[in-house]
């Protein structure tokens, strides 16, 4: 038996720390040590019973899908050995995949019968010890080991970007100004492989005081606290991360002509804004704008994001977690604190709650 | 001189036939003779005095920028010859091009110094003749005669269809079935290119009469008179060519996963709607939608269509034209019939008000 990390899926309250088996081998052929799983909204919205759902016969679901781990036993063909530092990917095809899953695109699920570790269907992270084949997991840079629980976060972003540009290729494409808008962990990451690829990156958030803006700032890029509509800027491009809504209608009206606008943030729903449809409508034809929606992410975008995680300076990524919690204090974890940027449950830490990274 | 259908650029109801002088050698290389004009939203804005700019230094402006013409004289290395069919390209770049238009993509212009003919600094062509080089036309296939004048708003769909293909290529793409909202010469247009690529080609539209929905099935696609979102239809490509607020709200939330839709239709402005901006956003983002707007076309665009009407059937095209009136009577062009499609100035016609077409 093992501790884990665990919910009844559409039970309010239920997380809870439990006693569970040792991962079956048919989970897959690589066995890994659970090493960190970073918390964030979905986590919350499945402990709240809003999403999730149990592996298929069991009652409960292993949270945790931002994940990293270290290989304990690998077959020899597998490419990975003892040691290696893993991360699961979270999406999985359903063994009879739509076209788009078949393709390795399973980002781009035609039908929804995807899995997800911790989230839909399959046991996640947060358990002291996993199973998975090792085409479903990534390798990391072993420079990565206090960090590396950010790549599932990055792989978001490394999508985003990805079809940012190939979507900028529809026609003369040149950008040279890119805003971001929220600097929590996924807004922060977006602006570091924004400015990797050489933009001018400027990051809007509300707050002025906190880690954020010294982290916008170190990273060569530009903060701002005040609306997207007041600084002046009109990117070529833009990363939305807060699914805010006045946020969102600002990331749809102030942009450059020909600008590409990626949509990543999850909105609540059910509220009612009166808006210039046709404003925004004419905006758009005339401007030649695009607006799109990015879920999720493929082996390709884990790929992408373990690079950009092993060119970035490691202490600026170690500033992004915030606080490191002891698996067995896992409530205090998801107690939000106003300074916090990404909060990761640390699966290495004895029992008695001390942490071997703080 | 010669005859020419003229505004005065922000004076109401300027619209009149006035003697102006032959076009200068200075307008180009290429001498035309002008066989037809099509009319369109944008026409009846700049006879409105909401748009339109004369030429420097003077007063007028010659409406007309859907155009047809045949050469009477053309240089030898030019690649025309007298008699040819040729269509002039309505927007020309500035002569100190910003990137786009440098790279022959001023449908993608980044500083709006563009000029347009019969719309912003340049004449049109509703004049007995007109000028221009040889790189400013297309040149047209002979058996075009009668419906090359459509050749203008299908480059708008070329334009269209090209960038739905090309952000398509962003991950997995397999679309099959299309929606167009709107049965205008734009919509039609839209759905013939569609059908012309294989795909399952819907066209929404609120009429239950005259020639659209007969259109619609004679090119091999469905006409809808219902509300995309009673249909059932959820298609993965989506042309929108109506601009009208609750039509392009559907467009944008009735659609499968992973689907591209394409703004065409300019609406009008100041009418607030009550909008769940987090559901729009929200879907977007877990559908990986795509939105882009699309306006005005370039030389590619103007060839890809120049081909799709050289493969189109010329009697289709023909029922498209549902009116061709004589010049000499332009008010009557403007009086819009319930069962206009497309309604062209001839320029061919007798002064006495015959035309050459009935």
């Amino acid at each position: 038996m093992m501790r884990a990390l665990t919910v009844i899926p559409g039970e309010k309250d239920s997380l809870n720390l439990l006693d569970v088996p040792e991962p079956p081998a048919g989970d897959g052929e690589v066995q890994v040590e659970a090493l960190a799983v970073g918390l964030c909204g979905t986590d919350s919205e499945i402990i709240a019973a809003d999403y999730g759902e149990a592996p298929p016969g069991q009652d409960y679901l292993v949270l945790g899908h931002e994940n990293l781990g270290r290989v304990i036993d690998a077959p020899q063909d597998s490419g990975l050995a003892k040691g290696d530092l893993v991360v699961g990917i979270v999406r999985r095809p359903d063994p009879e995949p739509c076209k788009a899953c078949a393709a390795g695109e399973w980002d781009m699920c035609l039908n929804g019968n995807y899995t997800e570790h911790g989230i839909k269907g399959l046991h996640g992270f947060a358990r002291e010890h996993w199973r998975a084949d090792a085409q479903a997991m990534v390798k990391l840079d072993s420079g990565l080991e206090d960090v590396g629980v950010l790549l599932e976060p990055t792989t978001i972003v490394a999508k985003a970007w990805e079809q940012i540009n190939r979507i900028g290729q529809r026609a003369f494409f040149d950008p040279h100004t890119a805003v971001v808008t929220g600097a929590g962990p996924v807004g922060l990451l977006a602006a570091l492989l924004g400015v990797q690829q050489g933009l001018d990156v400027h990051v809007f958030d509300i707050v002025t005081d906190g880690p954020k803006p010294d982290l916008v700032r170190d990273l060569g890029a530009t903060y701002h606290s005040e609306p997207l509509p007041e600084s002046g800027i009109k990117p070529n491009l833009l990363v939305e991360c807060t699914g805010v809504t006045p946020v969102v209608l600002d990331a749809l009206t102030c942009r450059a002509q020909d600008a590409v606008t990626c949509l990543t943030g999850v909105s609540g729903t059910g509220k009612q804004t009166p808006v210039d449809v046709g404003a925004i409508n004419r905006e758009e034809v005339l401007m030649n704008g695009v607006i799109f929606g990015s879920v999720n992410a493929n082996r390709r975008h884990y790929d992408a994001g373990a690079q950009a995680l092993a060119k970035a300076d490691k202490a600026w990524l170690g500033r992004l977690i915030s606080r490191r919690v002891p698996l067995e204090n896992f409530a205090e974890a998801f107690k939000r604190r106003t300074d916090d940027v990404k909060v990761v449950l640390d699966l290495t830490a004895d029992t008695d709650g001390g942490s071997s990274h703080d």
